[in-house]
């Protein structure tokens, strides 16, 4: 009863926000045929989608992007029990940190500026447990707990020390046994 | 030699840019009297300047920052012996996340976006050393050496167990002995 609440950090792209399907939707618009999810596994964005680059960079991309499903309802009990922050890599699209922020306040009101964090590299961040799609973040974090959440991009590939998650509602499970 | 390359965080405002000066020139030009800097010490600068909440939510205000005298050479300095993150708490005024980062780009062009922060507490930052303006990031920093540097809305108060420095040749002494 006496722990000390513990931080989490929170990726936005791939595991609050459906960076995936935005890619299918655009790309479906830009070449007249919808791409399917089964035959993309294993491969990033970028050689997946061969307008990524441009998409990631246009006005309104990430402004729109669709909220992952039960994200807010468990992320909302997350607030309520832990020291909640929102980290997303995004300074390498300065262009989107404006709309990430809006986004972010539509989506999950209850998350302050104060637990925003826009970066680069996640090295520099300290946290007990870290939520992330991508190796090159989690690789790093030297917290007790780091959940990679399932995406096409890593889905292929073996979590190692990390524990796979595939959905909110299984990180629920696990951050409320 | 074989030490370990620190991490060192170091703030924007205030510190690499000069926002007091800043809020001088605007205070200027909206009231047509220039306060003087050993009037307002003490004071923070929502206190010093009545417009001052206006002004960091008017578009340019950031972008246009002057540059701290030295930092741009002692900077490149650190870049090259400490593995260097711009930390700044931005989060508060969304609008100022891209001008931040052009003014970034512009002055400090050798930092790339991967070490680039924004953010609004820093508690979740990691790091060695913390270059701060502000008690608030200081106080809770765990990291080994945390340099407070001078701006009027600090000059009064006892750095306590931080060490205060004027100007950025004083950071390079410090850190290159």
């Amino acid at each position: 009863m006496a722990n000390k609440i513990k931080r989490i950090a929170v990726d936005m792209d791939g595991v609050l926000a459906d960076v995936f399907e935005q890619f299918l939707d655009w790309d479906e618009k830009e070449h007249g045929v919808r791409q399917l999810r089964e035959d993309l596994l294993g491969r990033s964005e970028l050689e997946a989608f061969k307008q990524a680059r441009k998409h990631v960079y246009t006005e309104k991309f990430f402004r729109s992007l669709k909220v992952m499903q039960d994200s807010q309802e468990v992320l909302e009990r997350i607030h309520r029990h832990f020291d909640l922050y929102i980290v997303s890599a995004a300074t390498e699209f300065p262009q989107s940190l404006a709309e990430k922020q809006e986004w972010l306040l539509e989506h999950f009101p209850f998350i302050g500026w104060e637990k925003i964090v826009f970066c680069g590299s996640k090295q520099i961040i300290s946290a007990d447990i870290m939520i992330d799609d991508h190796f090159k973040n989690l690789d790093h974090f030297k917290g007790e707990l780091s959940l990679l959440y399932t995406q096409p991009h890593n889905a292929l590939a073996d979590a190692g020390r990390h524990r796979r998650v595939e959905n909110w509602k299984e990180i629920e499970q696990i951050l409320f046994p």
